[in-house]
């Protein structure tokens, strides 16, 4: 990896007969697949009966696909047991929160933690890294698939051992679990580990503290599994080991990817949903920083399966998103799938050949990226992407505690995807970044929607700003204790008194008939809110109406060279959105954020920097062209011509 | 039965004391009821203890009915299994496919494949049909009630036993099972049948054939079921059997009425869905071709229920359905019920006499009904429903498809009554004929929404078209195999090189911007697609926009003294339904469809033919009047009078 | 109790810290809280092992609050047993309809019929009287909380075998249970009572009596509970007992509040629904004659929990609230609750101070309520709430008919609370009454929505009509008998004699096209309805359109010296509103109904009778102001001038 730009596609050469695989083949190299993920979910063919494994035919079909000059990434078939696993064993499966217990025949139906999952899991892993991990053209790993994408917390009895225990190791004595969830309220009160439930059946609601605790059990023990899986691979193979994500599974993207090698994610956003695959972009790049990520998996064409269909992509948008991809970071650019499957129950999604081996109607989409892919691969593989001065924090961890706390059915994903889009269309040139990572060099940051600030985040939060950056925190950020509980000393913790405030009151704003103004915008505030009095801070929003008119909901303080900004509540609708772009445009200004542009709405910059020389690759997503001033002096990388005067981008013109 | 045309009800005596019974008997007599229908749910009556079966109430019934002048449609009891069978045996019980198991106190609450279920209700049948298969004024006998009304599949233990077995009887080895559904996919191949699940709770979904052929175990068992239950009856009776079915249930009524004498429907259609009402019509009547089918239930005002009601029927409303009923081939039209019920969970329910045995709302139209079936009488039975030029294929083995692949929540029902109005529409009289019919005498055949075509379908379809009539083929026909996989040699199979061409995509097209132009009409085109590349064929609808506008949506081929019309895609909204009434209008004057007429919306013609002479009936449905012009010198059969011009119909009139 | 206004709060002094206390109670003082209610939810702390139970803390705490000038109501803690309790044992838990068994976590998880939940609560309890019953500052005791808030009926094997008792207690023998519930339907017959299920999961509807009559043993044996407990308490303690319950829940008020001593309710009312909020006090002022009630619970400013949160209420808007309370009645004005939860999953819930001890959003409006007691305690200590001349009869009973046959989806809440705006917005004072009350002193009594209407409340309200009075019965009313089961002798059973008419037809309106006229206005018909022919009553309402334009819809008849007015159906939409506005007036006036105001719309008046004088309160609830006339000479108690002019109300003034 890190010699060219891929280009590929999922292939299932198991299902298929030999001259259909030889025609695949072939037709590969016409469109331009260079790589191929193949072995996902074929445990049964590796090994149909329990402790039978044979890996010929894939060992095979790597070697073939190598002498056709296309590399695999080899997958572990773990997310689909075979029969022999399901079969009369109830208890080795997953279970919902319904306490319904899943059935063999789908996918993600055992539970991840069951000891004879983990051990089988374990064997057929080290089978396929031994007879394949040397090969040539074997260029990566990739661990099981999707994981949590169908399901999310089992709730069987393994689980509940397992949980039970693992809540021993954080708490150590069960006392220490009560006065840290606050279990004496409802008489929830546990004597023993043993006693701790799931979060099941309630006539109510659980406590949060359970829930949100149960979340981050589930996620440390997917991340655990992955780290398993990688570590018996890393004893036969040096190449690079990833999984394919999403941030809309029930994982913690920055632990999970803490173990693994390289990062990369599956998108099936449609055009009418631009940002929300940009943000993967930008957000992937970070986890495994200094290292490509990859898309593992998008449609030529359409997302389907035999309950849904997505639109189409229409002509032109798969290169666009080709070419933001490699621009933003992407080292590979790979479909779901290579040829259409004909049985199961995913028969009408998108494909490059048709089950009959015919081009589909995303195929003229895939020459076009071949084709891009082959404009840009110089251009890349010469340049890094270059690092946003701003940075939005995104976390996993804050998902779960507004899955536990969703309010008003909020939606971490949608939140977030929303509040990065107000940056997107600023021009700003933006990192989503893990709550973990380094924040170096960042001289905007904005930490929305995280319920629960570490003590460590805000460290590195204030060091950046007293070298004199600019720290935006809200809204719905820091009112949360790492055990989902409220704080005793003030609403927000100590970032109050680092931002110069007192959060006098919280609560929703929704219906308060409450305004903000700020920024020389003015719109209705909503959301679970936090409202200011100025303790050092100056108000920069002010509020009309509803009940705390006299208070601020946006202030700002010095601190150091730099400024902390406390964002309490979220302007809704179309005039909310306008004054949270101006908001961002006001700071990144303070800020001196250069790294950004006048693009059009539609349209994006990527910003990549070589041995001395930056470069630009523009992209417009919309299909109606765009425009973007080029404030120094450039080259045109295709046309070769000077050009330092306002760029008018074509369709989907890169 | 085929003396006289019936009006019936149904009855429950064993719910009513004497003299409520007597009450009853004289006023069904002043109402015109010629026909009850009795014994359904009656098994407690019947067999109260296990074992000790007693039938002389319904004897007595039955007789007394018949003395004054009303016959009897006996039904089998065994939807409803007594508290003996139920009580403390819940292995006896139906299984959902949340897999709860059904409890005792509503209906259809037993599994049909329970072997003491079979065996019980083998017994009471058997006793039933002894005692009273040979009692004058037994006309008919009705087995069950609604098969699959409020249930579908059954999740039981015994019906995954049954489902191995039919699985093994079907395919023999596993082998060819796990090649024909390509169990390779996902890990799910099966070493041998015991280990092929029910598809039951899971992740994400189930595999098509799984899901499919399961519905289709299911609907084969509920026939067999019928037919060991009508067998018994034969043997002790020569009056036909029927049962009540409908369109709406999990049952394949082509292969259910194979094994039965007559059909029969139940309807609760209200008058905003006039076609709804009429497709049963020209369904029913061509599940037993030449015999008369019968409405075993429909309400003379309302159906409702403890939790639900629907609007009432207008004044007029019921003459009319009951004249367009008797029109078009019944025999019969029969309410539910006759006496609203006391007690239980239909009390709301439409009836033709209160509970304390007044006239109800719909009396009025009760005794319009009658006026209107004396009218008719004569003329109906010297006279037989003309066959329709063209021909609606249906089937509910589509139905079983379209379920366990909805697309984007399609449902057969819907899609197959909406294209019916597109045929009712242009004034052309219709069959609607079960995929396995015969097709002779059809000019114009429509096969739309049948995902799997077998090859005998074609084979009789082409054998149509050879000799001058034309085929029109889609939108959702052909794409699918048997097993409810995709073919791997084109998208549609052998359909293309009939039509002459190739389905070189299929896609959604909702969403994807295209139009469809065809007839002079334009609409954007919707659902899951095939587009089309000339192969011999003509392109007769054209596409803009979208991704492929250089290929063809519809097209026209030659064959024999024929055509083949490929219907790729639907056009939507009311664009989309003018162009397929231009599509139908412009076939049928191809095809030279006589059978057909220019009655104004909401009025339809009943076409009848009888020794030498034709009638057409002709119904206003909409309560607004509408016109017809006869073309043929003609006798209104009302005034006796010569009429061969424009006939203005009146109000409801006939 | 009697002797004060009381203004209070929720205090868990159970899950905070000595210095958390010692500010809380610091802070009571402070904002004017009188009495604090705690003990709920605090088993754990009180029994943290089986057997072992200590009171100390909460006796020092109410000895506490005592020297502070501060009341106790104590709470059982029955809602949320303890996990010695729960863990290991599914036996004793709530089992849902769904059959989900509940486990340890949130509250109302066991099965309150279970003998062992009885025999344990039966010991906390003693112990708690025993403990702290003679406490000096001890002034009442709340049982359990919101008693089938977050549950129904459970189906566990307790309540079936319990269930099956209770059966056998109300019918003796099975076969009086067959007949009253008509059970021959569908087979449901039983030959024991040991048969009889609980109406679980089945394919379609229970019987209606099933339906009903489990419900109402759920609702007989969570009395039969209270009692139980009541009884433990009055062996240690004269304060008097009550519960906190509310029209939302899944109980028999008037039956549970039969062994309490004193009603009380929580209500979370938002300013968007004020006549849901005054409901309660109209009609909890009648669950206990001539003892004032409680409002245990509302939010000082909004209703939330982890998943949900209300408009917070504007400023002004509880001080109104407690107004109007006090005046209709109320003793105590109490919220939920004092300090917000740091932890579970109520945390976001409004209360009186933060969970870090600084005022919250509400805490000024607190400040305002405590001013308006001061204010108003004279004189409403030296007044009675005045009997309403007009009552409107509620049932929780017909709640539970309604629940069975909840037609489209109507709702007994919300159908009442609708009928009572109508009489609110007449300005008329009114009781909304228990089923079972005394009727004396009523001019006009309304009984809509009342399916099983008692021969008892008939001569009850015919001895009231005969003295003069105007009973307007329906819609909804009288069509279901004792069991959930038909009439067999007319519609409405002997209703129909007394009112002069017959109800004819009975059936649903919605969509028929039936117009109602009467008092001057029109409007559609609507729900489930009978239509009368006049058997010696006078037609008030007539009908166009529709099925039975020739009949009635309102009828009138003299009896005695008053009328008995037949509502047959609802009229629908703002035209019917109008339409039964009109009618209250229209009856108001003619049956001399002198305690009625002209107050402006948003505006009420609280009548109430001192020693040779009265008293009005007039609250402006809607913040906009209004105005009223008050036409006897009177003084204003707070500027002690005359005044018998036109009142203006300030925004939310008294």
């Amino acid at each position: 990896m890190g010699k060219k730009l891929y280009h590929g596609a999922a292939w299932y050469p198991e299902l298929w007969s030999e001259n259909v695989l030889e025609e695949d083949i072939k037709q590969m190299k016409e469109a331009g697949i260079n790589v191929a993920r193949i072995g996902e979910f074929a445990w049964s063919s590796m090994e149909p009966h329990e402790g039978r494994i044979d890996l010929s035919f894939f060992v095979q079909i790597i070697e073939r696909l190598y002498e056709n000059g296309i590399d695999t990434v080899m997958c572990t078939p773990t997310a689909t047991p075979p029969i022999w696993f399901s079969h009369g064993h109830p208890e080795r499966m997953y279970v919902d929160a319904e306490l319904r217990t899943m059935g063999h025949g789908s996918r993600q139906h055992a539970c991840t933690n069951h000891p004879y999952f983990r051990e089988k899991a374990a064997v057929v892993t080290e089978h396929i890294a031994r007879a394949i991990g040397s090969l040539p053209g074997l260029i990566g790993w990739q661990l099981d698939n999707e994981f949590k994408a169908h399901v999310s917390e089992c709730m069987c009895r393994t689980c509940l051992t397992q949980w039970q225990q693992w809540l021993e190791q954080r708490y150590t004595t069960v006392e220490r679990l009560n006065e840290a969830w606050g279990t004496q309220i409802w008489s929830e009160y546990y004597h023993r580990f043993d006693q701790v439930p799931q979060p099941g059946p309630a006539p109510f609601l659980h406590n949060s503290s359970l829930k949100t605790m149960y979340q981050q059990f589930s996620m440390e023990k997917i991340a655990e599994f992955a780290y398993e899986q990688a570590a018996i691979i890393r004893r036969y193979s040096s190449a690079p080991v990833t999984h394919n994500s999403s941030m809309a599974f029930s994982v913690d993207n920055e632990r999970l990817f803490r173990s693994l090698d390289f990062a990369s994610f599956d998108t099936y956003a449609t055009t009418d949903h631009v940002p929300a695959f940009l943000i993967n972009n930008d957000l992937f790049r970070n986890f495994k920083r200094g290292r490509d990520y990859w898309i593992m998996e998008t449609s030529p064409s359409f997302a389907a399966s035999l309950t849904s269909y997505a639109k189409p992509h229409p002509s032109g948008y798969l290169r666009a998103e080709a070419a933001a991809s490699y621009a933003l970071g992407a080292e590979a650019f790979c479909y779901w799938l290579w040829r259409q499957q004909r049985a199961g129950c995913e028969q009408p999604h998108g494909s490059v050949l048709s089950a009959w081996g015919k081009p589909t109607v995303g195929y003229p989409s895939v020459l076009e990226v071949e084709q891009t892919r082959q404009e840009l691969e110089n251009v890349i593989l010469s340049t890094r992407p270059a690092q946003a001065e701003t940075a939005l924090t995104y976390s996993d961890r804050a998902k779960a505690f507004l899955k536990t706390e969703p309010h008003r059915k909020v939606n971490h994903r949608g939140l977030m995807t929303d509040f990065y889009t107000r940056i997107l269309n600023t021009g700003i040139h933006r990192d989503v970044v893990p709550e973990g990572s380094e924040l170096d060099g960042y001289k905007l940051l904005f930490t929305p929607f995280l319920p629960y600030i570490t003590a460590e985040y805000i460290d590195r939060a204030i060091e950046l700003v007293e070298k004199g950056s600019i720290w935006i925190v809200g809204p719905l950020t820091g009112g949360r204790t790492e055990e989902h509980t409220i704080h005793t000393d003030s609403a927000l913790g100590s970032l109050e008194q680092l931002a110069g405030v007192e959060a006098v009151y919280t609560f929703p704003m929704d219906g308060s008939g409450t305004i903000g103004h700020a920024f020389g915008h003015s719109a209705p505030l909503s959301l679970w809110s936090s409202v200011f009095m100025l303790e050092g801070a100056t108000a920069v929003g002010t509020m009309e109406g509803g009940l705390t008119p006299e208070l601020a909901w946006i202030t700002e303080k010095r601190h150091g060279k730099g400024k902390i900004v406390m964002l309490g509540s979220m302007p809704a609708g179309e005039d909310g959105q306008r004054l949270i772009e101006a908001l961002i445009t006001h700071y990144a200004d303070e800020a001196r954020v250069t790294l950004r542009s006048d693009v059009t709405p539609g349209t994006i910059f990527a910003p990549r920097s070589g041995d001395g020389f930056e470069v630009w690759v523009i992209v417009n997503m919309d299909g109606n062209g765009g425009s973007v001033t080029i404030t120094q002096a450039a080259v045109d990388q295709f046309t070769k011509e000077p050009d330092r005067c306002r760029h008018t981008a074509g369709t989907w013109q890169i």
